[in-house]
């Protein structure tokens, strides 16, 4: 088969594909070939048995749709975005990229004709706006604070009604946050998550500018993966029109994620976490999502971690080779 | 001053603008100018003190909307779109004009700079797909199951990032089913639950398709014209960033619905009444909501009918001048 990966350069797209040289297959079907699309190259998988192509294009400008599906890849796995704070400074820009693009793709689909693949969307928690319940329901409406997730909902919408009419067989799924998150310290403000874990295990100071009682969502980098695999190979006929899921997550306090540390590192890895409270982020963090009730998505297949710990412990494993700096 | 109407020939344009020409203004403010703007020229209204010009033209063609808004109107009510039937006939129609044609809107007051006019959205109970509660809450989730539901919900959200941002200030308000619409007999599937009434009333026969036990969710034309007059004219900020409203309505079945019209116009009217059975529009029926619970909208100040007699009473009113074929 052929799989065609917009934003494979990315962190998620990266992991996805090298999965796939490792497996060399997808749902019992040997891979021929994958193209992975990105605003810069994507680099290609060690040791992987298919062909890989990296087209660097910008999906947003007419035309750049219609030429990566030339081929009628059987599956189209579309991660690419522009994130929540350059979609926010940027309005243009965001609608563009995240809108645009994607309607692109999805147009280029059905004026194809013939041509349905199945096409896996990551939209996000962002889609969601406080005030919410402690639990998010399935059923709870999606009322966006930033024009990320208003653009994600909107994606997900259009994604339902192609479905529903038969142009293409997709699926969105929204990620939780990412933890632990790989690479350096970034300025986005959920970043601390991933930051008081990733730098004590490399012997490096990390700050923690909020409470230990902040709530959130999170999912290990293998578990996003996972999800995009299950996404591409289930049996979408169960899933029914409604087509935007909620992936399961573990949720738990700042609190509980330094405790795990703890456990899993020792004191001396926690002893890198610095307080510097920082009341701008604090605020931000205060609109997030800190807990679902994920049951459609569980009851379809979709599996996360079930303690922060496991979160600490795959990191471990899949990003220091099994050491860390004690 | 200065308000625009965006499908202004249409049934709830042509009222709303009618209810304005009888009141001479809007929340204190006098009317010197509307302009109505839809695809047929809409009638200028009797005795209207203000100016009226009939703008013919497809809001969906690039520069319509900048046209339309160069005088800077500080109030847009934007009733324009395909409605359900078509939309699902024809995918690219519904599209350009119910999303396409709505966005041109959006970003032409956006690049206008410095402008910032209220704008009402008239979207509708659409965006809902079955299953859902018998009763829908105000915090249900979207999930269409027409391209036209879709492109509604699309709308709303585009909507309340635009407002959010402080591009407009606008609203968007989700129509019942407005019972007894006034003219003919059409092909909507949801035709007969006007047509049961104002065809016997004007001595008609009337064909019932579906049973007596279908309920649904009904205001009368009179209430539209409020919800629109009082969308225009609240203070906005009590609604905060969740900008899309489902508005009250008198949530009954069929039986009672002829049982109003027995006890409002005797008998012998409600004998005109046929019961042919047609199981496809059965079918359609029992996806479409039944009964909601409006608590945001009633708490913001908008109000419905709170019998079926009341809508029988103000359609005889309205459209019979009191008077009906005993």
């Amino acid at each position: 088969m052929h799989i065609l990966v917009l934003g494979g350069a990315g962190m998620a797209g990266r992991k996805f594909i090298e999965r796939l040289a490792r497996d060399g297959q997808l749902g019992g079907k040997t891979i021929a070939k994958i193209t992975a699309q990105d605003v810069v190259a994507a680099q290609a998988p060690a040791g992987a048995a298919f062909a890989f192509e990296a087209v660097v294009s910008d999906l947003a400008v007419p035309g750049q749709a219609e030429a990566l599906i030339a081929s009628r890849p059987e599956l189209i796995v579309h991660l690419a975005a522009v994130v929540s704070g350059e979609a926010e400074a940027d309005f243009e820009k965001g609608y563009r990229i995240n809108l645009d693009g994607t309607r692109f793709l999805f147009e280029a689909i059905r004026l194809a004709g013939g041509y349905k693949p199945r096409l896996v969307f990551t939209s996000s928690v962002a889609v969601f706006g406080a005030p919410f319940h402690e639990k998010i329901e399935d059923e709870f409406f999606t009322t966006p604070l930033t024009s990320y997730g208003t653009q994600k909902a909107i994606c997900e919408l259009l994604l339902s009604d192609y479905s529903r009419r038969g142009f293409f067989d997709g699926i969105s799924i929204r990620f939780p946050t990412i933890c632990v998150r790989p690479g350096t310290p970034n300025k986005a403000a959920s970043g601390f998550f991933s930051n008081i874990i990733r730098e004590p295990l490399n012997g490096i100071e990390a700050v923690l500018p909020v409470s230990d009682q902040v709530r959130h969502w999170h999912a290990s980098p293998r578990s996003a993966v996972n999800f995009l695999i299950h996404a591409s190979t289930m049996d979408l006929g169960a899933v029914g029109p409604r087509r935007a899921l909620t992936m399961p997550g573990y949720s738990c306090t700042v609190a509980e994620q330094i405790e795990s540390l703890r456990k899993v590192a020792g004191d001396n890895v926690v002893a890198r976490i610095k307080r510097v409270p920082d009341p701008v982020i604090d605020k931000i963090v205060e609109g997030w999502p800190r807990n679902f009730d994920p049951q459609r998505a569980l009851s379809l297949g979709f599996k996360a971690e079930s303690s922060f710990d496991e979160i600490i412990r795959i990191h471990i494993e899949d990003e220091l080779g099994g050491n860390f700096v004690k």
